[in-house]
């Protein structure tokens, strides 16, 4: 399918931030935006890239009432020798198509969607920040837009890609975080979409978020939602354990999203000769590891934090402290991830993607 | 707070459908809708009645990428002595303050929601149809409006209520439909959302029910999140059983919508003298009910339905034939709360709220 290129007059064009100290994360965006639209008489069209603009949305549209939607987030980069990339994109691409078989929406090949951010990545590449630790947030999101409120399958559907130069995630950048375990709420059940990247999952965890963040807290950890007992997620991060210098991280049950940096970690871990696990893992071995010693260190990893150790887990109500600084392995996943992003290390898995 | 009203001119106003037959519900919609803001400086804010008319939508608004929502369903009748009203509509309005302290969106106060669909209603009035077994639906929708993607609570929102007239909500109409039990996803689980009306919940439960449908089946009967086994809800309605006499819903455990008109059924059924019951029913006591003869009719309550006979059930591959025609029960619930509803009977319960 051809896209059509319609940039934004020079002289119609913002400039991208000076600096992003003090810009929260996903707030600013870029001078353009892809679009393309779904409809039942030939599928994909209109392929376009265009100034980033308000949509016009039907107040009936079926996203804004039931839901149905998928999103992805990945990052471009500049390189250190002045390369334009993005990290694993592809990984993205195809796990829109998960997403969309879940939710019922309709599939977008992951070659030309890949092919559409790099065409409007050359649009705005001067916003792919040269700052340290910042970077190009990408959001490939898909809507199902028709006006319905029967609980039908849409027939109309839009997607779209816009940029966000963004800094750390965390307002405090690379140091622990503060996690309270959920007790009250749950985020995904088996069966459920928890596996996949759409609102819903989103909108189930707020509360809690709310709550955690009124008391101190960055992120809530995620049980299972039949037990209550397995750790699953922290709803931005998959979450990782050194347990007796093991690499340990939740086994992708269905109700866990599987996240790219997750995979890049344990692809790392194996690579090191780490021992590295995945497997389920409840949350009394979690507290009792930090209690006796054995548990060492946990860190998330997720696209938008990068590597996020964790300093402090609250559980039933009794706050226990893992670490005060940043632990070695965090430390050492941390700089070789972003040092492969930055184009700072050899690239042994070719993860990055030039988008030229 | 004062409603500002805009009405269309009477040049630019559609009409309403001669008829409604054929017309998919929740499909078409009056000339004008309820609409006002939320913002961090002072709240709930310039409410007013316009043209309906298409949202912009920044693309990174909150609701479209993690389903920060609240909505309600309710419908507006005229009755054979010709007035307008709504039925029970507090009810929805305090339904949507609960959907909205759950998901994490300011609160609407109760009365003012209610001023304002009356004074929507009066607008569009002539929308209310005369038909029989038609209805003018009322869909009020609070979405998060603030273009952020970074998890945060959003700041700004906006409140709008739309009006579509309609008729069956199955195409056959009140007549036996044929229901699958879903064994291979699940809709909700405890310390989830499936008790509160938001988009998350019907993005869960899309998948399941284009696949029903495509198996010629109306609609998925939910079991719980954890064992798989306790029965929940329809998903666009509430679920009762005949058995012994006696009639049987599903209690409501925290992940069962609470809905109105299941509501509605359970006060007419005590006043009636009838047994009824609120606990868990595992779907093998139905099957076995079913079996043995002692479950002579199972029906959904729901306001897009009313009162909808289930013909036919599927288990495990199996289907189970439940009745062929409508049952006496179903009828008398489904004679009624309509009769209620278009001013046939009378109103012992004050359920009937008069739009002027």
């Amino acid at each position: 399918m051809n896209i059509q290129i319609n940039p934004v007059s020079p002289e119609s064009r913002k400039n991208p931030p000076e600096s992003l100290e003090g810009i929260e994360f996903g707030s600013h965006f870029t001078n353009h935006m892809f679009l393309m639209n779904w409809e039942p008489d030939g599928g994909w069209q209109n392929a376009r890239i265009e100034q980033y603009q308000a949509l016009s949305l039907d107040p009936a549209a079926i996203v804004l009432h039931y839901g149905h939607e998928a999103f992805e987030g990945l990052k471009a980069y500049l390189t250190v020798s002045g390369n334009h990339v993005l990290f694993r994109p592809r990984k993205n691409f195809e796990r829109l198509q998960q997403t969309s078989r879940r939710i019922g929406l309709p599939e977008i090949d992951a070659d030309f969607g890949l092919e559409a951010l790099k065409l409007l990545l050359q649009q705005d590449k001067d916003w792919i920040p040269n700052e340290p630790g910042c970077s190009l947030y990408v959001r490939p999101n898909l809507i199902a837009t028709e006006p319905a409120l029967s609980l039908k399958k849409s027939e109309y559907f839009l997607f779209y890609i816009i940029l966000s130069p963004v800094g750390s995630f965390y307002a405090k950048g690379f140091a622990p975080v503060r996690i309270k375990v959920s007790e009250d709420y749950t985020r995904a059940a088996a069966g459920g979409i928890g596996g996949v990247k759409t609102a819903g999952n989103y909108a189930a965890s707020n509360l809690a978020q709310i709550e955690a963040k009124k008391e101190g807290f960055s992120q809530v950890l995620w049980l299972d939602g039949k037990e209550q007992r397995y750790v699953e997620e922290v709803g931005s991060m998959n979450i990782f354990f050194v347990i007796d210098d093991e690499i340990v991280t939740p086994q992708l049950t269905g109700s866990i999203l599987p996240g790219i940096t997750r995979d890049s970690v344990l692809q790392l871990s194996r690579n090191w000769g780490l021992k590295t696990t995945e497997r389920r893992i409840t949350i009394e071995e979690v507290i009792e590891g930090i209690e006796n010693g054995r548990l060492t260190e946990i860190f998330g990893a997720g696209t938008a934090a990068v590597i996020s150790p964790v300093g402090v887990l609250q559980y039933k109500g009794k706050e226990y402290v893992i670490q005060d600084d940043i632990g070695p392995m965090a430390e050492r996943f941390y700089d070789e991830v972003t040092g492969i992003q930055y184009g700072k290390t050899n690239d042994p898995f070719q993860w990055l993607e030039p988008i030229y």
